[in-house]
């Protein structure tokens, strides 16, 4: 297998086919997506191992989004996580994490190899379930997890084709020590976050993937996979938004993200997580410049917590906030948050509160190409053309069941909401019925 | 019956009951209410009519949410339109506006008396929906209706309790021929709107809520009813977003707005409609700045047009960006909107996603008092206290329903999303490990 580092050759002005393919599908110019993967600003998610299309991330792109999909200890069912997967991409989903975490070190991988046969979106994953999962069943516990086991688990799946990697190596011992001695209101909600936190304390040892973070270079050289700093320490309630263990916490990123670059590494920067609305702009501008416009990634961000069963819309309420001040890649949130772990249904909501988003904040940022979805729409609407309303929207089958709930279509003809008060049906019949006059005088 | 205009005696420096009432709802002194009645930044909804309990809705206070239910002419049950009512108000609707448009004028009656008799929060309507029926039951079209219908109709529901009418007065007949003569890619999405435009260019007569605004205002004097100045030509699709006609009616009725605080008469105006993410900053300041800070209210706004069945989420994400920047009242979208009248489940839909976002908006005007909510949940979360999560939750109902799908809730146990590698569990085990460590020692 021929090894070919995306960064590597963009900084050497060479053009790659992923860099065609994703300049042809973004509808920029090959120049601007060979410029920002060297000044690490756009990445390319497509690892050497993986048969998936390959995906541009960051500045003048589209904003992407993300499902998180994967079975659990308690709910496992591999045919369900395949079709959560498909679904996903089916209304939209640019990517697809397989965050499943049990109920044993195999199942984790049966999972993962299940969903990497049936679709053509990168697959990124947070290997630190499995390795988790690895120590429980090897030795009892999590904190008796192994350096080695860490490693092992990224290179089995990276060899897979897994194409980009949630690493938290910003989680430093001293960080976990503060938070201990200093506790926040949530204490830590991210599970990467908190297993390497506890590790690190009870074990009295750096976090190897902080400490030996060149060896986890080395290895993204080998198969060119991306990564996708983890934020342990990420606000868990919006009393802990934008405080020290988060900021500081994105400090050490920054200095990760830069070390990866160097080594030709692409990478990206996740973000929070629970954010109000009003110290949005202030998170995402930070990031962008500590990082130099590294590609950034947040969860949601949640602008309240008091809507358990609406976090999706919670979360788009953020996510077109966030991305009207550089956000790059949105993480989905489902109606199920902080409740269990999302139904297909649920999955299929998140996924569509978030293509929402990511098309709004396209919107704000390339009108000429974004807008052409909206401008089909209306065309359909101001023809009262029911059929091709509903074929064109983002769900046509929830779409038609609303319009035909109370009756079959007509074409032409107003919908329940107004009859014959309908406001587009009555100018056009005034404008036409003028034309008609003008037509006989 | 004693007449008291609120305005009237809020420039005069004297406090009225409702006055204090909003105060102490709203937990700023009653100074802050009385002065923003008299220079027009706030206003109370309740006309002397009314069983309302009164509501403040301006500078400073809450956001405010808006609930519209109404039957059709195709679908009619006056039950589920009070079921509406009731439900509505039930999940944080502050107002209710009955925008029943038929089957009959008589029809229309039943719905609103039913609806006023069924809530205690102030309630809306579209008097121009009645006067159309009562044209086309009385001479056979829309066209034919009277200036004395017009104003009769508005002073029939003054009588009965109405708090606050939306009129179009700002549908001048010249702005109706510019239209015509330069169409724009949705016309004119506005029921009341179309109407009135229709009506003065096929009588060749200025609009009569124009053209006599003091006799009007005369009639609110005799209510105390509140004015919502209606945008009738808001924008239908983004790409009519921001246009001449919009700006030009806003021109239109800031001139009004300043009339009728002239004559003590309260007022707010109604704003777009569907505007792209970018564009609604300058569209909320353009109003404050036009209309000296009178209170804004608008409808989503809905940020992209491509999502029928899901625009309680495009709306909620626009009421958001509103309330950033200065927005005071938000009227909610269903996810039936530009498909067909809403059922039960839809209005509960979309109250909850406006509540949501009018949270939102508090979180970022008023931290202390708005996230009491929040604090309370995250401390259930904390305790991972499932029974008082949900019922805090916005919708228990709902949370609960998701949150026992796999099974019994146990207190202090995870949710089947993380099972035993809850990041919460984790951390608090450890700590709790390490202090029994110490007290063993």
């Amino acid at each position: 297998m021929r090894i070919m580092l995306q960064m590597k050759e963009a900084k050497a002005g060479r053009t790659t086919p992923e860099m065609e393919y994703v300049a042809k599908k973004e509808q920029v110019s090959v120049d601007i997506i060979r410029k920002g993967i060297a000044n690490g600003r756009i990445v390319i998610f497509k690892s050497t191992t993986s048969n998936a299309n390959p995906l541009g991330i960051g500045e003048g792109l589209s904003v992407k989004i993300n499902s998180n999909i994967g079975a659990s200890q308690k709910v496992y069912d591999i045919q369900q996580e395949i079709k959560k997967a498909e679904i996903s991409v089916q209304y939209g989903a640019d990517t697809v994490m397989d965050l499943t975490s049990g109920p044993t070190e195999q199942g984790i991988r049966d999972v993962r190899k299940a969903v990497l046969g049936h679709i053509e979106v990168p697959l990124g994953t947070v290997p630190m379930y499995q390795i988790a999962l690895r120590s429980i069943e090897k030795s009892g516990g999590i904190i008796n997890m192994t350096e080695d086991d860490m490693f092992s688990v990224v290179e089995e799946q990276a060899k897979e084709g897994v194409d980009f990697f949630t690493i938290h190596a910003g989680v430093t011992k001293n960080l976990a020590e503060y938070i201990k001695k200093n506790p926040r209101y949530m204490g830590i909600v991210s599970r990467g976050g908190t297993i390497t936190a506890v590790w690190t304390l009870e074990n009295d040892q750096e976090n190897p993937f902080y400490a030996n973070y060149d060896y986890l270079l080395e290895m993204a050289q080998n198969y060119d996979f991306s990564l996708s700093l983890g934020d342990g320490f990420r606000p868990g309630c919006i009393f802990d938004s934008t405080d020290y263990p988060q900021v500081q916490e994105l400090l050490t990123l920054s200095r990760l993200v830069k070390r990866a670059q160097e080594k030709n590494i692409q990478v990206i920067c996740e973000g929070p997580g629970h954010v109000p609305a009003h110290q949005i702009a202030e998170n995402m501008r930070l990031q962008k410049s500590l990082t130099n416009g590294a590609p950034f990634y947040v969860l949601g961000p949640l602008v309240t917590d008091i809507a358990p069963g609406y976090d999706h819309i919670v979360g788009a309420i953020g996510g077109v906030i966030a991305g009207m001040n550089g956000v790059d890649y949105l993480c989905y949130v489902t109606p199920s948050e902080h409740l269990g772990l999302p139904n297909l249904d649920e999955v299929k909501e998140g996924v569509i509160a978030f293509k929402i988003a990511a098309h709004a904040i396209d919107l704000t940022r390339n009108w000429e190409v974004a807008s052409q979805w909206d401008r089909k729409m209306d065309r359909a609407r101001k023809d009262l053309d029911w059929n091709e309303q509903i074929k064109i929207a983002i769900d046509p089958e929830k779409a038609r069941r609303i319009r035909e709930r109370d009756g079959p279509i007509e074409r032409n003809e107003p919908c329940t909401m107004c009859g014959s008060l309908c406001a587009i049906k009555i100018l056009e019949d005034s404008i036409k019925k003028d034309d008609e006059k003008e037509l006989s005088e």
